[in-house]
């Protein structure tokens, strides 16, 4: 099986080389990362755009310039690239590949709200009235976001007990499998939505994304506000970005809106996208699903979010929210997999329901002959001396 | 009366000395900045540090480097101040006054929970059971955060409706008198909580928020995932950010707290302070209020964003939530002054609830002779061009 990152791919990373290297932004193509800096003088394009750590100054680029770039890398690397610009990945340390402005996170899928719903509210309808209507989403925190690879240790937080909280490590610790994208482009203007025809262009690329979560401490915590110290201790994200043309041909049409939805949310154009997706714990798949199932499409979700005139920033990160599909096997988080617990799945011949220290999850996404970057987290305990950042 | 602004302030801002000009760092010194830079020479520490067009460089500084350079900047401006380095503030323009990292709203007064609580669940008990044991919170969009007198442009939406929701300007746009502290220093380790004896040395300085709402849009977006649209459309925020030692003096003992936060949240220093809040709606003062009465100090609020292990970067802004005192006229919100609309107040003889386009809101604060920067913010209609941004 092709290995997803051919010339059709090009997924855009920020790359050490060794330890004694600074980030560079590259491209994966199969095993190697290619260096941009050290072929730039090939590519018919800005050379401060590619001449640097990460991927910041191209997402501030002009969207057209987007297409030109990656045109002129398919091109430039279908033929021999010099020694000197190719980094074997084996050894090479990725980076965060940009730096992320607002991070929102969606709840999208209508078969994960409604699994939650069925657990959280058994004796009311599973769906809010609200979500056939708007794309709910909420903020998280942009300044932990990290890296695929990096170590997540487990949060202490208040938990809920019966006589009151406890601060101690999270004992329901769970992943959310989520497709998240990054925009790029000027910033728009305060004030000034982004009208749905218009908020395709904005979207740069695409990465996996893990967003930890806490179930103990978000359930105890996120009345009225929402999830905040339950998911802010760690979200983690591809180290590569997948550039939105090399997705193109996975565009589907996405599931039917019933009720139609409003008409700043009505999109002409078929946005769900077909990448099969799948969750690994301890070496052995708990999940697959497929993005194309998200009730609510990446411009929808962006266009919601401007549609009040706030300023949609080169850099910003959008997340689906967890993706469960309808059949059993097919949900994105071990609450559902599990039924909040009560279900475990038996994994290399032991049962189990929220993540162990030690465990490693993986997550991976795949359209046709285009592999997104895999996100992969190991959990290290409470008691381990913190790590020193990204 | 004393203006606030003498050398026991000094607030620090980003000042454009005309259209012309590029945005510099700056200190108020009653109605004139005076620019940093211009008088570096004469001030013992890194001219990297304040020949900046901003607080950026300053905030990811040593904490003990702001002291320094507070009391040198006491010392220097006591002696004249050669006419260059003075810029009136008539006719000078006013910049963001640093780069907003991650932004998080807290809910820390219990008054306004209460009076809400009250209104939303007329039938339960006000208070919900969390929030006396935590730090209530979520976090809020970066890219909207605005410097004072942004003009507010009202936001479009999804207001609920009996047959459904509906897609207009709000008709409930409400303001939130709230106290803000930015952080600074190196930007903590992934995973490493703040003990509460350290979180303070974080805090650089303080500044005004009007954490604008629209009523209608947040009531049907907020459930499960807290306040998004209805608040995400702008943020406004003191063009001066008030060092933390200048409010020293006026560092008072908080409420007692019932039940005693656990053992991570109790702080050995009195973190309460003494900061008398007003909000003047159409020339009149419609609300006075203290900061003092908060029930989750600035500290305690710091040291719970941090106990998960979430980094907390220079340039973040954490906000107190709305401040209300126990009596009627010391609401910080007009949902509360108003009791949800029921009650119009009387202004210039005319009744009114929520904002009206061409309201001009501002919101002061003042602790002895130590003014903090007012934020004053008027609001356009949603017909209105879009502002070209910050």
């Amino acid at each position: 099986m092709h290995d997803g990152f051919g010339l059709s791919n090009l997924p855009y990373g920020s790359i050490r080389r060794d330890r004694a290297s600074p980030p560079r932004l590259c491209v994966r193509l199969h095993d190697e990362a290619i260096e941009l800096a050290a072929i730039a003088g090939d590519l018919d394009v800005d050379r401060a755009l590619v001449d640097a750590p990460n991927l910041d100054r191209l997402l501030g680029a002009a969207p057209t310039a987007w297409t030109v770039l990656h045109e002129a890398l398919r091109a430039r690397l279908a033929e021999e690239v010099p020694a000197h610009a190719r980094v074997p990945l084996a050894g090479a340390i990725p980076y965060l590949p940009f730096t992320v402005a607002d991070y929102v996170d969606f709840y999208s899928s209508i078969e994960h709200a409604t699994n939650l719903g069925r657990m959280f509210r058994p004796d009311a309808e599973p769906l809010l009235p609200n979500w056939r209507h708007v794309p709910v989403g909420y903020h998280g925190r942009s300044g932990t976001v990290v890296v695929a690879g990096t170590p997540i240790r487990r949060p202490v937080g208040q938990l809920p007990r019966p006589d009151g909280p406890t601060f101690a490590p999270t004992e329901r610790l769970d992943i959310e499998l989520e497709l998240g994208f990054v925009t790029g482009g000027p910033p728009t203007s305060l004030g000034a939505p982004l009208p749905i025809d218009e908020a395709a262009d904005r979207i740069f690329g695409f990465v996996l994304v893990n967003d930890w979560s806490a179930r103990d401490i978000q359930r105890w915590e996120y009345v009225p506000l929402g999830p905040f110290l339950g998911k802010s201790f760690a979200t983690s994200i591809s180290a590569w970005v997948t550039p939105r043309d090399a997705l193109e041909p996975y565009r589907v049409a996405g599931p039917e809106q019933q009720p139609p939805p409003l008409p700043y949310l009505r999109d002409p154009e078929p946005w769900g996208l077909d990448i099969a997706l799948e969750v690994e714990l301890g070496g052995e798949t708990i999940s697959r699903t497929n993005a194309a199932g998200l009730y609510w499409s990446v411009v929808q979700q962006l266009t919601h979010v401007a549609s009040n005139g706030a300023v949609v920033r080169p850099g910003d990160l959008y997340a689906s929210g967890t993706i469960s599909g309808p059949a059993s096997g097919s949900e994105g988080s071990l609450i559902e997999l599990t039924q909040n617990g009560d279900r475990p799945l038996t994994i290399a011949g032991e049962e189990r329901t929220f993540l162990l220290d030690g465990d490693r999850v993986v997550l991976r996404g795949r359209a046709g002959d285009v592999e997104l970057g895999e996100v992969a987290g190991q959990i290290v305990s409470s008691e381990q001396p913190a790590s020193s950042g990204r």
